[in-house]
């Protein structure tokens, strides 16, 4: 189908989604769930056009594995769906309700932004975790995945829409992009006319090339140059699990440590623990000079290691004399995302939670707790990291706009 | 001042911007509006230049007459910097507050964007109100006026930066773009390492422009094609002023009605008494066939004028069906902005308020009320046409983002 046909077709559909009854919804969720676990095999041979096309094509053996479904990854997707089913509909709130001097009655109530775009070049179940928060915030989505997740893609479609259709829900409330060539994502990027918001969730070069060519409001999510400080007064009891936790838990994600950032007056008792744990975990450290007087072993740290998001088994480290420099240093490389310290002075902390310029600021914890599901949403469709919006993790509710219902009694302005 | 230095400077303080006490703003805004008053024929002299060089350019009256500033003007610029004062700091607030089951406490808190870009393009005035709004909130700001107006914007943005350094505080909190050539408003479009949100304010081509261009966050403000929906159920009585309000009391305004949507049941008792009104009020009607009937006098609507913000002294009719073909008619043509239903008929009116996508939706009242004092802000920055963040009037809260503080002891992900 055209690209112009498919956004007409999400913009039609889109009142219909939102007038949709929060068990209509729910109903909805569970039926797509079951039909998804029902017809395990035919999404199963699809993907495995895809995965043979990735062999074929010398993709590499971790991409592979993210590419492939089985049984079980089929009924974790049901899974989440059926999990959504049980979240709170946020649509129809009222958030707040004021009267005018003049008898005007103002509430402002929680709506569907409308048509949601997503371009994603992960695994094939985004494309069902996505239909399962957009449809249950009231939205209609159009959906564009990775081309290398295609066949995987188009049957999981199948079985939402027939799903739908079998609930009497026009199936137009989920629309796959099937064109794989890149002018028509630009395209997609420009069709304001019809969409309403865009969010991009992938690498830092997709996100910049939807903010880039997007004339489409963007909700930037994901990248994660996040930055563990350790104060002059840390409990390095503290210090050690949390970077560990937050450095090789998974390194892969977004709100992975990239960085340790620590108070000179400690580093001469704390960094051979880093250094060891480091090595224990096979984690390569890239430190300034004056960490490398105790980190014997490292490889010298530049510019451009401070502004990186390895995503993999290496971390950088760089010596702050006070928490001022460090908050500095921070706020200068970060990505908006996630920033740590471990102390156990409340005003340093108190201090680092003020100045730090990001989405999820953290004292003695984890960075890897930012997640919609960690903190108790239900649900999550990225991170922000931008400041319009939402910042930080996205729930059902950071998929909504608002819009102020007036009531009256003739009233005119004077 | 190169643009980038500008930018550089906007990043660098607005850490400082940020840390001020409400009690420290409010006493600068208060120095500031003095200084307006005092210094006031240094900004006269100023504007007297741009004035000048608008008559000898052929600028019209009605431009000419909103670029002045006279005595009056510039107490009225320092009045709403000392209402500005007066409204409550939202930096700070706590919105939310959680402790999740790990014992990790939340606490949602709203900070300041940063810095904000705003290209206006229309009185000198907005160069005050923008930095009152903008310092309240706790952002840097960098304001692209007008080049008609550069003259009257250096002096006034002079003023204030002399005022704050008085106060002891970095006059880069405020600063303008001298430049007048589109090159460098382009450019300042993609400052987006520096600008955090940019806010356009002037007419649909500025705002277009920005959308296009912009890699910044943008706002989108303004542009307003109002409707006025008269049900069959109607009270006439309530109907008739608030069109006459709606459409005439300022025709050049967002919130003004461009558009009457009329129930054929009710169009031959009605059209009457509205074309008189319009005749009285010098109204040009522009309609429908079915309306015409009644409307000898009428031009024919086409297409095109449904579309349209005319911001004159012209509106256009459309007849409907029921309420369902008046919400589609509006949701087709509006402009998320302020729609107006007049009606009697609760259950008309619940569906007109749920189902009309737009801002503000209005039941027996006038879309004129669509504005930040009118509606208990204190203050307005502008309309936000668009869904994402802020939808309708934007007062200090509309100019915050927010960040999550999250105090652990500890804790790592499982």
């Amino acid at each position: 189908m055209e690209l112009v046909e498919i956004c007409r077709r999400a913009k039609d559909v889109k009142y219909e989604v939102q007038k949709l009854s929060t068990q209509a919804k729910n109903k909805a969720l569970i039926s797509v769930a079951d039909a998804l676990v029902k017809r395990t095999d035919f999404i199963i041979e699809a993907n495995r056009k895809d995965y043979d096309n990735g062999l074929s094509n010398g993709m590499h053996q971790g991409m592979l594995d993210r590419l492939k479904l089985d049984g079980k990854r089929i009924e974790a997707m049901a899974e989440g769906l059926r999990q959504v089913a049980e979240l709170e509909d946020p649509i129809g709130t009222e958030i707040e309700h004021f009267v005018r001097p003049n008898g005007l009655e103002i509430s402002k109530v929680r709506v569907p932004f409308g048509v949601i775009g997503i371009i994603y070049e992960s695994r094939p179940n985004v494309t069902a975790d996505a239909f399962g928060l957009t449809f249950k915030s009231g939205n209609a989505v159009i959906l564009k995945g990775g081309s290398d997740a295609i066949n995987s893609n188009i049957a999981i479609t199948t079985v939402i829409r027939d799903a739908l259709k079998e609930e009497n829900i026009n199936p137009d409330a989920v629309q796959l992009i099937e064109a794989t060539d890149r002018a028509v994502t630009t395209q997609f990027m420009q069709m304001k006319e019809y969409v309403d918001v865009l969010i991009p969730r992938g690498s830092a070069r997709l996100i910049s090339a939807v903010v880039e060519n997007s004339t489409i409001p963007v909700i930037e999510t994901g990248t994660g140059n996040c930055h563990i400080y350790v104060d002059k007064d840390a409990d390095l009891d503290k210090a050690i699990p949390i970077i560990i936790n937050a450095k090789t838990q998974r390194i892969g994600v977004c709100n992975a440590a990239e960085s340790l950032v620590v108070h000179k007056d400690i580093k001469d008792k704390f960094l051979p623990l880093f250094g060891a744990a480091m090595k224990e975990k096979n984690v390569e450290v890239r430190a300034d000079a004056a960490a490398r007087e105790i980190l014997t072993g490292a490889v010298p740290a530049n510019e451009e290691d401070f502004g990186k998001e390895y995503l993999d088994y290496i971390i950088s480290v760089k010596t702050v004399s006070d928490v001022s420099e460090a908050i500095s240093h921070i706020n200068k490389y970060n990505t908006g995302h996630s920033e740590a310290i471990i102390t156990e002075n409340e005003e340093t902390a108190k201090k680092f939670l003020n100045e730090v310029d990001a989405a999820c600021v953290y004292v003695n914890a984890s960075t890897r707790f930012t997640d919609g599901f960690e903190f108790g949403f239900g649900a999550e469709i990225g991170i922000s990291t931008q400041k319009l919006h939402a910042r930080g993790p996205m729930g059902l509710k950071e998929l909504t706009s608002y819009k102020y219902r007036i009531v009256g009694n003739g009233q005119i302005r004077g």
